[in-house]
């Protein structure tokens, strides 16, 4: 049995090396266009900003190690450049010579490559960039050393694109960072965003949102952007997303769908026989929903080339789709999400609950405690979780990687306060946020809670709503809402006379809990009330506009 | 309505929060025997380190403050000394003085108490304490202060003991842990506390297991073991476990079972009607054998607090039972663990099969990752997780919370490697220690990989297997098994010739990945092959004599 796998990163390689535990005696060929395979692509941006000191630190593996541990023929600076799959060849060329490998099964893994936008005058650059592989990393790496560049600017605030605006900031560099979408991670919601949106600023980083970049000038010394604005730059990093490396699959009458995704069958094999493909150029099943979907995300890439090498070893295996659970660090903040989110929801027509609840990472009467805020994605009726977003300083990774967990074994908010996490005070609380977003999620569904969001605020307000702050005059004094009446939660009580019977209710706090209560109370009381969700913490983050 | 609540920390004070959120008009009564109510009863060992500095950080709520928040009527000093079931009343001493107080509905949440072995000389010594409360951690932290204690035992290495240990440790106090059981932690299982046996010992801490302290003579100053030994000792502190705090149920003819537990149903009602109860003190379903049990943690406290609010105000809540999910850092290891351990799935005589794993907190070639020793204890035939322990500095608690919330999803062990983490480089790997603990248990399932365990490779020597090692030579430098062939992985495939066929093979490496690769390889070839699960740094923890 002869293997050809194209391409010797997340998912080649995995597929590669479960290949050779299971088979010995296979002949396993790996084609990498690039100068490394096994590299740590996912690492690439913590060398720029100097985390990671050592270039070798990102070079995981060589083919030499490759070949004395696994038999592999692994052969950078390979570049596959046509498939002929009647006669099962694939041509190669390599140091500028051609030559053609035959293969019993070929195993497609070519990943994704950075999506470049039509801006004017984009070729003409010098100091743009794009950041994918080790040789992109290189040349960043001296630019960054020779030309010593004081601006830099950022276009796409994706994944990539932030870790690399606090990389260019970790090195001193003023940078500004513009996205086309209305805010920055686009594939989380805008209230979470913000919280980042508040980091990158307070780390002086300037952003820029809801504009593209339509020409580069002077020879990359000046972005225009969309609103006419001109701004000086001496670097420019494009990240505004990847697409499919598809050109060698579709020129071999591959199949491709969604925005050039190569189809394939749950087995990952493609429309052509004994081709298979992996990783972030393939389309999968989105876990929830059973859609397909694009995933660039190493996790399931690795998982998908074991999966594949079982498949092409006789072993069942299935691809069972993708929750695309991810996680960005932004300075001292860090964001993460998985499952869907309230975008994906509403383009599929399916009605969902939101709630947002806020925790301390440990104890809080341990030291260092800090916040999270967890936003929590539902059916109403049925209680099925649908996505989990959650942002703050540290343990942000682990409540995200339970509701991951929650949602792949179909556990519901019914069952978020029935988990049992490990809890001492320097690792959690006896009532995790995850619990408490499972409590604050079943007061909605059973009606002992009515919330509403921070985006309906205005519009309640306008209809003759009454805002009541509950929380202490100090808090007040920090910031408030520019209409709201502040009844502390411990004196409503005695004072709930001064509170309107014949309007609507919002009540708020600093982070939701004293606003349940008080809900609770004025509720049974006999007032129409409903607590603002996220309260005041979370509407001065993403409205810092129209608080005071 | 009218409920008294007898018993003011986690799941009594739950459960009067709750009640009133629920209900603005009932009267809620709550009794504390102690002088304090919801203080931070897992914050004690802290404080007696110094890490929390202020005493005041460890009473969370005030009864002033429960009031003006909860109009709760929470009554400190205040002791419940008997039930009256047919009048609905309870006798209450305070101060000195006895009132009665009438309920319509009484829950108890007393907790439990440390258990007090038979020791001769106990009573006469003014050194020994115990930690269940406030007054208890003054006391200790005066004597501490005043006497200046230079030698401290701990008797009983369960999770306070081991705080303490630590705690005293980091006062600069020489600490030695005596433990009746074979080994630290007994809870956890040998293999796994004998990394936290290593860890006391790095910090000079004494530890001796399978034995139990038989006297205290001198006034304290002498402890006398089992065997004979006495040891010197300036304060004692004994940690050999908790007991209900049952003797007002008893005497209010309410029904106890195992260990003196209270048994209630579902629905937490005890054998007398009107009276419920909740906390450590009540018998529970173990969540994976539906068997009766005792769980002294905070996080099911609290949530049978909450739950039992809902009950008694009329919603439809039940007991669904405990996994006993807990953690506990000593000096820089956490261990964690979750469900059943081995000793208990012996004694309930299932068949079950164990893996370890070794795999970093995050990214390798990220800074300052960290081991963790993942134990993974399932259903060899159906893939049931029974249970996982975990070891390491860092990111043993997401594990464990991770695979806890697969038990109540119930996942299966096929399930793990479709887990997706949050993953970026300061975060975890693509491929996390849970994935990898699914997919070793996956390969010993399908016959892909055989292990023996760490406590089975003396008899295999015995009966004739070989050892071979891995490793490179400058790993087996630093420790090796007493008798074992060295061949490093990379050369295997060259230097085979050398393993004996006729015997069967135990492989092994440090971590246990290389001796699988080794172990494939060799299979192919045609030999009887067993990976020695856990490896040669699994082995030395737990038999540090054994190896050179």
């Amino acid at each position: 049995m002869k293997i050809v796998i194209i391409g010797g990163v997340a998912g080649g390689m995995s597929a590669a090396t479960r290949l050779r535990r299971l088979n010995e005696e296979a002949e396993i060929i790996v084609l990498e266009k690039g100068p490394y395979v096994s590299f740590a692509n996912c690492g690439l941006p913590y060398y720029v900003a100097g985390e990671i000191e050592e270039r070798s630190d990102l070079l995981v593996q060589t083919p030499e190690q490759l070949k004395a541990r696994f038999k592999l023929d692994v052969r950078p600076n390979s570049e596959a450049t046509k498939i002929d799959p009647v006669a099962k060849t694939v041509e190669v060329l390599s140091n500028g010579e051609t030559y053609t490998v035959a293969y019993d099964q070929l195993l497609l893994s070519p990943g994704a490559k950075p999506f470049i936008p039509p801006i004017d005058g984009l070729a003409a650059a010098k100091n743009v960039f794009t950041l994918r592989n080790v040789p992109d990393v290189d040349q960043i790496m001296q630019f960054v050393t020779k030309e010593a560049p004081k601006k830099a600017m950022v276009i796409g605030a994706g994944f990539i694109g932030l870790e690399m605006a606090e990389s260019l900031a970790h090195r001193g560099i003023a940078v500004t960072v513009v996205e086309k979408a209305p805010h920055v991670l686009p594939t989380l919601d805008e209230e979470m965003a913000a919280y980042i949106t508040k980091e990158l600023k307070r780390n002086q980083v300037e952003v820029i949102t809801g504009v593209s970049a339509t020409a580069i000038e002077d020879a990359g010394k000046t972005v225009v952007l969309e609103n006419g604005q001109h701004i000086d730059t001496d670097f420019i990093l494009l990240s505004v997303g990847v697409q499919p490396e598809n050109s060698l699959a579709i020129d071999a009458g591959i199949q491709t769908g969604l925005r050039g995704g190569i189809m394939v069958d749950e087995r990952y094999e493609t429309s052509v026989k004994d081709i298979y493909a992996v990783g972030d150029a393939i389309l999968v099943k989105q876990f929830s929903t059973q859609q397909d979907t694009l995933i660039s995300l190493a996790s399931p890439a690795n998982r998908q080339g074991r999966q594949v090498a079982d498949v092409l070893s006789g072993l069942a295996r299935k691809n069972l789709g993708s929750l695309g659970t991810a996680i960005v660090r932004v300075f001292n903040k860090t964001i993460a999400s998985t499952g869907l989110n309230e975008r994906q929801l509403q383009l599929e027509g399916t009605n969902y609950q939101v709630v947002h609840v806020q925790g301390k990472n440990h104890a809080g009467y341990y030291p260092n405690a800090t916040m999270i805020v967890l936003k929590l994605i539902f059916n109403p009726k049925t209680g099925e979780i649908y996505g989990a977003q959650a942002v703050g300083e540290e343990g942000v990774d682990k409540r995200i990687d339970s509701i991951a967990t929650a949602i792949k074994g179909r556990l519901t908010v019914q069952d978020l306060p029935e988990l049992e996490f490990t809890y001492a005070p320097p690792f959690g609380s006896a009532k995790d946020p995850v619990n408490m977003a499972g409590y604050a999620a079943l007061n909605l569904m059973e009606g002992i809670s009515e919330s509403i969001q921070w985006h309906e605020l205005n519009q309640y307000l306008v209809n003759g709503a009454f805002l009541l702050d509950v929380r202490n005059p100090g808090e007040v004094a920090n910031g408030r809402f520019e209409k709201a009446m502040n009844i502390p939660l411990d004196s409503l009580r005695e004072r709930m006379a001064e509170v309107p019977k014949n309007q609507t209710i919002i009540v708020s706090c600093q982070s939701g809990l004293r606003s349940y209560l008080a809900e609770r109370m004025l509720k049974q009381n006999g007032y129409q009330v409903k607590n603002l969700d996220g309260a005041f913490s979370l509407y001065e983050t993403v409205r810092p506009e129209e608080v005071m």
